[in-house]
């Protein structure tokens, strides 16, 4: 149901029209309470016209290709470029492990960086606390870093990937 | 991406077997703070293999087919059926309109009954307090309704939606 063919990207979203189309590449996870792993990835930015991108990513054991996480939400710029470059960027996320992100922070040029101002989770779910979320595109490249603090461990490095552009803004995924 | 040929159902979510699949139809949405709309549905509920069925829906005007809402999260049993046919439920939702869902609650046949624990949002959100989802699948049929407490009015209906089945839990979408 993407439909990155079609309506017109609203002008408050513009300065994430480089960010639209599908994503792929390889990541590597690492927390004190867990071994380092190393992941596959694909992430699908879409928009439908309206004031946001749609998100949705999933990853794949590098061996053996068995699933591993997945995630969706949505990413909202929320002002106009200001006179440093800066626009205001909100963003919703919810994980199949029962835990909701709302984040909030800032798109400066190619760089998005966000912390959660809220993180919700069901009674089964892990004790995550904080996320910060720094995504950068140059082009055809997308790398992003998250940041965490979970089950009583202080915020750190958590995951970083590189992913290439697979489609872009102007081609149906 | 759907993944609803390859990897077996777990047997946790055998219960929610019948729930795959994509489904179409239309709704009505009323609040005491807008005006009455009708609009077409598709709802997406697919599994790889691990504990939880992705969400994913989007909503069109039915007049003009614009784009109105989309929502997309994971649901989650997090028990064996007990002995009165009842299974703990868990779910996460994000809207691209800033706000997440936390939902408990449980499934009893057909009918799955959640209220969230937790409603989460941007700076630029609605205020959502709470929101209470029914929904019933009985073959090729899957009904909902939405109940939500906002903006100061009480807990009230505020959406239902009749969909019929498009493609089942063994075909790929």
């Amino acid at each position: 149901m993407a439909e990155t063919v079609g309506p017109a990207l609203l002008p408050i979203m513009e300065p994430l029209r480089g960010w639209l189309g599908t994503w792929r590449g390889e990541g590597r996870g690492e927390y004190p309470t867990i071994e380092p792993f190393a992941y596959r990835e694909e992430v699908q930015l879409w928009h439908n016209g309206k004031p946001f991108l749609g998100y949705g990513q999933r990853t794949r054991h590098v061996d053996d290709g068995r699933p591993l996480h997945a995630e969706s939400g949505y990413l909202r710029l929320v002002s106009e470029v200001d006179a440093a470059g800066v626009v205001h960027a909100e963003g919703v996320i919810a994980h199949p492990t029962g835990i909701t992100e709302v984040l909030d922070g800032e798109l400066r040029g190619g760089r998005l960086v966000l912390a959660t101002t809220a993180v919700a989770r069901t009674a089964t779910a892990k004790e995550v606390t904080t996320v910060e979320r720094i995504v950068e595109v140059d082009g055809d490249r997308l790398t992003y870093e998250v940041r965490m603090a979970a089950v009583g461990q202080p915020l750190q490095h958590h995951l970083s990937a590189t992913l290439q552009r697979v489609t872009g803004p102007d081609e149906a995924p």
